[in-house]
């Protein structure tokens, strides 16, 4: 606390992300990066990007790369809003569309970094229960809000909910903005970008952290009809005209035009995930129903710190959050198959 | 305006950037860019940087690039804050330490985004009138304010106060953070930096944007004392945990290490300058005493718009503003010698 902050400083919790150690010949489970580095394609796009044309500031639009979205997507550019990485984009959704007089909602068991933003722009919220076998039930958001925010699938529990149960909750709030976080549902989930022609009130947000390898270039977006997006565009250029740079531009205009490279790394992902739940349940795990590319998983003889301590000094790194009901969980990032036996082989001598 | 909206969008007013249009054989001259590309060091870090480590997470803290910038301004890392852009920093800043019960000071004629990050936060401000000449007169700071920001040379007139100036405003208001915001500095202003171990309200704010010709890789920084620089951390770990991707902050390291490329650029910067006010003068302009890569004259005989749209018509962009007092001013970015002869060639056409 000093005299020169500003009042709202001293009341903010910052989000603390999973630690990025360096540790030798580390099995690295704990922030759900991709296990293949991206496609060759963004490497050339990025390396031929370092030209001395950085000299130049960056299409402050970044209207190249929205087209690329909006081909992808089934939309058009104008309904595409980037920024530098989903948390920025997620930022100017909190303080552009979930601030109002009624509470925003979102489920007690959740990106921790809703409350953070929620905090830093001064939003009442409501954090809504998980049910007992930590699914979100929707009957429980049937009641008065300002708006409501909600990633499919979940994190960190990685269960997703069926389009049909999006759609129902988006049609029954047509008052309220209703935000789907899409981080990870290219592993297993459905995305609701196909209803945005159809909801005004529906924004869908995603990232090339995950599903396109590319969390060390900040690169996230949002979807939505345009009252939506104008809101973001309008916070977005009283913040920061230039959000993206030439780099992060070219790399994520050729992540997207490179369908093959996605199918194949997800569907590598997905398998991997398949196996390692079946592994992690042989031991005895209860292992959460994952659409993700992690899986949260607890063992009834083993707390949860005590197995991601014993994880750490054999080099694997697994995340665990110190909160109530989900204590003894890990949520394990999908690696390799290599690096997902090497969990195994660790797992065996602790348990 | 829409009911989603959260009620701040609607007052606010998005900040301009010069345009960035897409004319052949342009002279680009309206946004303050290099006219030279970056280091080669730079380029080949960037290049380096497009590996398969993209799937990583850069590091939250840019430990690395902090160190870089410690050593280059003898202070120490934890000193340092960097963000996506100066603009980005300034944003921050704004949240974090200029929001005040009494209100924040600066130029009426200044960088224009200072009014727009204040709606945005909703900080009351005064803005206090530059004198005749287009000097900020410090003895018009003298009064109850919350915080003070300057941009130090002033954009967009170019003119620069000495650094014992800085240092007497800053001893002057020992309770209100004083944050000098030096994007042009390098081309001819004295840097309050090294004043930042004596002053604990002290907070410097500089780019890679102008002298380091980075505009395209978008970082920024700021010195200051741990209680300012821990204000910034806090309102950034609100916000993203990750601004700067893994080509930013390589390019940027390699950046602020080639000192010689840094003292070459701007040397030819400033010769240019020199002889672009000389040219303008002879042509009967009056040209403001310029320490900024670009220079802010008027002529007596012409209409700012007026030269502005005919330079246009001859594929040369400058910026202008329309706005009272300096609406027969151009602002003019210092180009190549090639550049500025191209400029001075469609002047002596329109003149």
């Amino acid at each position: 606390m000093s005299k020169y902050w500003s009042p709202i400083v001293s009341k903010l919790k910052p989000y603390v992300p999973g630690e990025q150690p360096r540790i030798a010949n580390l099995v690295k489970l704990n922030t759900n990066e991709c296990p293949y580095g991206p496609s060759e394609k963004v490497l050339d796009a990025i390396a031929a990007a370092a030209s001395s044309d950085l000299r130049l500031y960056p299409d402050p639009l970044a209207l190249k790369l929205r087209q690329a979205i909006a081909v992808r997507y089934g939309v058009t550019a104008e309904e595409v809003f980037v920024g530098n990485g989903s948390d920025e984009v997620l930022a100017h959704i909190f303080a552009g569309l979930l601030k109002h007089d009624a509470p925003l909602l979102y489920p007690d068991i959740s990106y921790s970094f809703y409350s953070t933003y929620a905090r830093l722009f001064e939003i009442d919220t409501v954090e809504i229960p998980l049910s007992d076998r930590f699914e979100i039930d929707l009957a429980d958001y049937d009641r008065p809000c300002g708006a409501i925010i909600l990633p499919n699938p979940n994190a960190p529990t990685g269960i997703a909910l069926p389009l049909a149960d999006i759609e129902r909750l988006v049609a029954s709030h047509p008052d309220q903005p209703v935000v789907i976080d899409e981080a990870y549902v290219d592993f297993g989930g459905q995305s609701a970008a196909e209803l945005v022609s159809k909801y005004e009130n529906l924004l869908v947000v995603q990232t090339f952290s995950k599903s396109r390898a590319l969390a060390g270039l900040r690169v996230g977006f949002a979807i939505g009809q345009r009252p939506l997006i104008e809101a973001l565009e309008r916070v977005k250029d009283s913040f920061n005209s230039y959000p993206l740079g030439r780099p992060a531009q070219a790399g994520a205009i050729a992540a997207i035009e490179d369908e093959a490279w996605f199918e194949d790394t997800r569907a590598k992902i997905i398998a991997s995930r398949d196996r390692l739940t079946a592994e992690l349940t042989a031991r005895g795990f209860e292992v959460l129903p994952s659409s993700a590319n992690f899986v949260f998983a607890r063992h009834p003889g083993h707390r949860g710190e005590t197995l991601m301590k014993a994880l750490r000094e054999r080099a694997v790194l697994v995340r665990h959050f110190a909160k109530p009901r989900i204590s003894d969980f890990l949520r394990i990032t999908i690696g390799t198959d290599a690096e997902c036996a090497r969990l195994i082989e660790a797992l065996d001598e602790i348990l």
